[in-house]
């Protein structure tokens, strides 16, 4: 069975961090996609308009980069917000919210930024969650609700949350979190999933399953988190649907 | 024989984006460059004046950036121009067809980009190409002649055009371009061999075809479009002249 | 012993460039502390407060970039500055001078930078030094007193100075040089043993043994500088004290 990112090629725009801009881009190659990281104000809403799916992630923002963001997030295409930061981070945090009006179809984060979010407080002090995946479900559930979209909460297991569907997805290796921008070049496969196609909750859940399965087959073979990172990109790009449903479990729950 | 980049140790100016700017900066110190990522509008225009060639990439732009590029091609320092996402983008695209006016010494990029700053329309949506390399021929005579520069389309063979001289070079892998940020590192390898002090058509065909060895020899070793990363930026560094001249083809057509 | 950034899990707030950001990053995250990426003039104030430890570099500002630093350097949290480009860039070279009014606890630079922020003249044309770590040792002394904080000059051999100590430290390998933002990183980690609550001259210190000592022992497997970048991230993660101390040399001089 040929994976519907790498069938559909799909264009996906990406505004985000400077952080985990280049391994993003380079995920979505690896998989498929078609990447393009276009942060400027003039641009980015035709370009949006023209992409099978954008994501928007809030990571080291800039004006600019804001006004980009509100151009793309007009246009009609689908989209996933990934809220890096959310909490400790007062502005963006606001910026966030004020995103929620504009029905993202998935919302990913970890488990502070989706509580933050959810406007249900934040115990981080820094960009790592202080929560567990579990501690968000009920923000996860007011947010899915209030957008009508998905939203998924990444951690040790992971929690996708549509409106009458909730799914837990175990999979991934501890030296994930310890590969800067990992978490948001995971927000960006789920762009690649939404721009081929897949159903939103399918998306987020093909994601989360890839990004997680390759993390599995990559830290088999490396020395440390720096060889991690290519390695992790190798699997990506080798990885078969029969594998990640060999490494990967997930169930529903009602 | 040594390498003209390694015995010269040019430094090279870099104005380019984001994305790219840590693979170019490294591939740049693998082949005995200097490199300087310098975009600032306050620091640039002097910093271009001292050094040996400025390159100067569209991709990921600000204000301030575009500032630091009006102030660097006015220092009278070789340039290269690197119009990426030329076509799909409007705002950039016109600000491509301007510099012109500034005489670059090399102009790179795919065969959209070179037909899109040529007015020659692009059929694009995203920043990969959708046209062959010789689709391109024409705009490339035409932007060759209007500046007196060098055209480099960049693709599976590439094509370097200057007045009175076509260049066809066969080489590569099909790694190369699933790595974000080769093609503008490709165009910071084209100001480093002009900085050395290496003609302009001998200077594009020299940085492609040691891009193209480096990605052949890089690609025998490894698993994937990840660990490719590492071996490129070590083939950078360890090719030799034989070498290079053993796995790259190219033939002058009048 | 337990490393004191492993026990300790510093929040570090890291406004730094943007090559250097990713790798800078991942290295944190590496030796145990917890980085933050945040240049948000309206958010790094309040999240300098929180921090353990600021990281101010230079490289590739932005004007909001230097109204965020202006923030954080007013928050009361210990920081180091790294003086990316001071001396050949006019602009930035008054900005570092200025911000010495802040009492950073730790500089790190190379011999030029040093040399520049103590306005004692500069040799460097680009960014790499034009000096030799013994010649900077004048206008360390000179910042020391100044700032009443410690003076690391990176090179060959690493020369810290504080009031009343001076430690040279051989470690280190030719590699490290050629991956670029690999000097940034070692502020990063000044910045990390400062957050772990090490006293400023035995952090610098630490961060410098650390680098070096990963550096040589990433050097042992890899193929070059491309291969060098994962290994020396791999070592850092598992470098064990007794390592350190056995790869590294360094002695006080009175």
């Amino acid at each position: 069975m040929t994976d519907a990112v790498r069938a559909a090629a799909p264009l996906v725009h990406c505004i985000t961090n400077v952080i985990a801009a280049s391994l993003s881009a380079n995920a979505l190659l690896a998989v498929g996609a078609s990447p393009a990281m276009i942060d400027t104000p003039e641009e980015a809403g035709d370009f949006a308009a023209a992409a099978d799916a954008v994501l928007v992630n809030l990571g080291s923002p800039t004006a600019a980069r804001y006004a980009a963001i509100g151009a793309a997030v007009r246009s009609g295409t689908p989209w996933v917000l990934d809220p890096v930061g959310a909490g400790p981070l007062g502005h963006r945090t606001q910026v966030a919210r004020d995103l929620l009006a504009h029905s993202p179809s998935i919302i990913r984060g970890n488990a502070s930024e989706i509580i933050a979010l959810a406007d249900a407080g934040s115990g981080a002090r820094g960009i790592d969650t202080a929560h567990t995946v579990a501690d968000a479900l009920p923000a996860a559930l007011t947010l899915a609700e209030r957008t009508g979209g998905v939203v998924a909460v990444s951690g040790p297991r992971d929690l996708i949350v549509s409106a009458g569907r909730r799914t837990w997805l175990t999979s991934g290796d501890p030296l994930l979190p310890l590969l800067s921008g990992s978490g948001c070049t995971l927000g960006a496969l789920c762009a690649a999933y939404l721009g081929a196609g897949v159903g939103k909750h399918e998306a987020a859940l093909a994601a989360h399953a890839r990004a997680g399965a390759a993390a599995q087959l990559a830290a088999r073979t490396v020395a440390g988190p720096g060889s991690f990172a290519a390695a992790w990109i190798d699997a990506l790009h080798h990885l078969t649907s029969v594998e990640i449903a060999d490494l990967v479990t997930w169930r529903d729950e009602s």
